[in-house]
């Protein structure tokens, strides 16, 4: 064992994101047309000789090509996903090559709100093409070309990003043998769209938001941007598990009868730094365009509104996970996924992980969870052992 | 049957608002004392000789004083309760004398932040002294003796009311016969004062705010407290109801591939309307005020956290209801309730009402809730004829 976590055993120790850029246009759904874009990416493990062992990950609202590992010896916290991404991990880097990019309308390299449209010579700002699941999609593939990946051993995404997966194993059913769908929904809820739009709103409606330009003007939505996030973390967490971690505790002092001023509940203050701590470092564009795309994000709308001839296109497996506790994306929307599945004839394995966690859960190393979630991947990897002719794509394997 | 619903044999027709002056000092909670105050109030139905048939209804958030019936043949709306008060309603206008109040600190008549100080000359504003509900319990009281009320046949509230009702029931256990405690909790969670702390967020942070002297600026924080209400009133609902009540319905147009602008699901516009009628009806310091006295309320605080040892005081019969899919007040932390009374030897009845309304159903009169409501409500109202020696307490009937 090494001193620092950055170069333990059991992570990818230090990493560096790279940035490919596209020159070939890309069609969005919108009707409008990227030129050219960028994409800030990292990768994990090494591709194997066939090009077989290539993972996708796909990122949830608010995150990033940086999933696992560290940027540099002083980095306190690693990727997003580090937990499950590392040498013995589930996302095993000792098997597989795994790409973890950031998606275009991002704010963390890849061409978005915040570069600079060429037309213009401007900050792109508001006028950032709205985009759909499907475009990041097409996007991901412009990336799979370039490594001359012809399948995915798997696409893996939690939330927003198992949405991404799914619309892969719909649009392009022959590009992956597994696709791995953690805390998601075929389409969100009306209350889900309710709390997106409360925290649009309070973006939208800060005085530094200036319709989108506040970075003509040398501002930032702050206040809007933070609300934003205070409203999503505590969608994120659990009821019960925001007692276990704060209960009624009060940050300092004591109740004086009846006197409140200047006393606070930590989940207060715990709230108020998560706000403070997002907006500084989030592009307000960003999170209205992410979470469009979740509201309008609708697996079936194209298929009559019928998930099971939606899935009919399938090839690859499907492995869903959901967590009790998640009553954003609750284990409810799961199951309707695996019903649809099986009821298209598809091969899905399901677990539902007792979690007090909330949506949360998805990101954090409960025992069961790992468990399962490294079983489904060992097979994957098993798999790669038998796949030395290409020919050999799922739907050969087990078309019913 | 009448024309107009306002004077239907089923509600109680045109009521007047009234106002007493209360000019003794009321001792707050806080230290300070209210040296005067007015209390707006309605009177539903007739006092009866012994004055033992008098019913205290105490409001929640964002309720008041007008409770049922209409305040002229134009009123579109009766009272915010008009489901449960009235004729032949689980609260019988043709059994009860009902008074129903609005609570100090309100925005509705009575004394609050937007009343003028007498000391100052000037709106109170964000100095009107913070309260708790053992406040409005002190000043209920005077109103009671105002009537020369001896004891309560009933006192009844939902949610932040129940809270009311529960404390009367501590403090004066000689006051009241029954207390019925509707969709409530002995004291929130984590998650609850997260989300008030997020609606307390939005106000404050409203440029229009000005530290709470927006009345001086001549201005409203109306985007703010549109959004503390478009926070809250998503809470308020169940996610199964929003579903049921708007889907992912459109408000107009189609989904174009990709092309979101100006789309916008009926549930957004609706959250809209909500936030803006909200806004321009009630009064931000009060909206502050009166989350501060939910969060704080903690029933057992004084008696060593000890639920039990709290009930152990009363001496009424306790009805006690929740809703299935009340998430914001869930039926455990009803049961909560339940458990403790048993536990300190209580009579206690509990109705779990199967409801898809969220925590507005005790709003709403769901056949089930109306029967179990109206049950209940008869045995207080039979045991009226039984009442004619006022010694008659109920510590006596059932001491355990």
């Amino acid at each position: 064992m090494n001193q620092t976590p950055h170069t333990n055993k059991d992570n990818v120790g230090i990493v560096s994101p790279q940035t490919l850029h596209f020159s070939q246009p890309l069609q969005l759904a919108c009707g409008q047309v990227l030129a050219a874009h960028d994409i800030v990416f990292e990768t994990y493990g090494e591709l194997n000789a066939d090009k077989s062992n290539a993972i996708l990950i796909c990122h949830a609202l608010s995150g990033h090509h940086h999933a696992a590992g560290y940027h540099s010896s002083e980095d306190k916290k690693p990727g997003w996903w580090d937990s499950c991404i590392g040498p013995g991990k589930p996302i095993d880097t000792s098997a597989f090559f795994i790409l973890s990019i950031n998606n275009i309308g991002g704010c963390n390299g890849s061409t978005g709100p915040t570069s600079i449209n060429p037309e213009t010579g401007k900050i792109w700002g508001p006028d950032f093409p709205p985009l759909r699941c499907r475009d990041w999609v097409e996007s991901q593939k412009l990336m799979m070309e370039h490594f001359g990946i012809s399948q995915w051993a798997a696409i893996i995404g939690g939330s927003l990003g198992g949405m991404q997966a799914m619309r892969w194993a719909l649009e392009y059913p022959d590009s992956l043998r597994h696709c791995v769908v953690i805390a998601s929904a075929m389409k969100l809820s009306a209350q889900n769209i309710a709390f997106n739009e409360i925290a649009r709103t309070a973006i939208t409606r800060d005085p530094d938001f200036h319709g989108g330009r506040y970075l003509e003007h040398n501002t930032l939505p702050r206040q809007g941007l933070g609300l934003a996030r205070m409203i999503g973390h505590v969608t994120y967490l659990s009821e019960d598990g925001m007692m276990e971690k704060f209960g009624r505790e009060l940050k300092a002092g004591n109740f004086v009868r009846g006197r409140h001023d200047g006393v606070e509940f930590q989940v207060e203050s715990y709230l108020h730094y998560q706000g403070e701590n997002f907006s500084s470092g989030f592009d307000a564009n960003t999170y209205l365009l992410m979470t469009k795309a979740l509201d309008y994000f609708d697996l079936a709308r194209e298929y009559q509104d019928d998930p099971i001839a939606a899935f009919s296109n399938a090839k690859c497996q499907f492995m869903v996970m959901s967590f009790t506790s998640d009553w954003r994306f609750a284990p409810s929307r799961s199951r309707e996924i695996v019903d649809a599945l099986v009821a298209a004839g598809k091969e899905v394995s399901y677990a539902e992980i007792e979690a007090s966690h909330g949506h949360d859960a998805f990101l954090i190393p409960i025992p069961r969870y790992m468990d399962v979630f490294q079983g489904y991947m060992q097979r994957v990897s098993d798999e790669l052992k038998n796949l030395s002719q290409p020919s050999a794509i799922p739907g050969d394997r087990h078309a019913l």
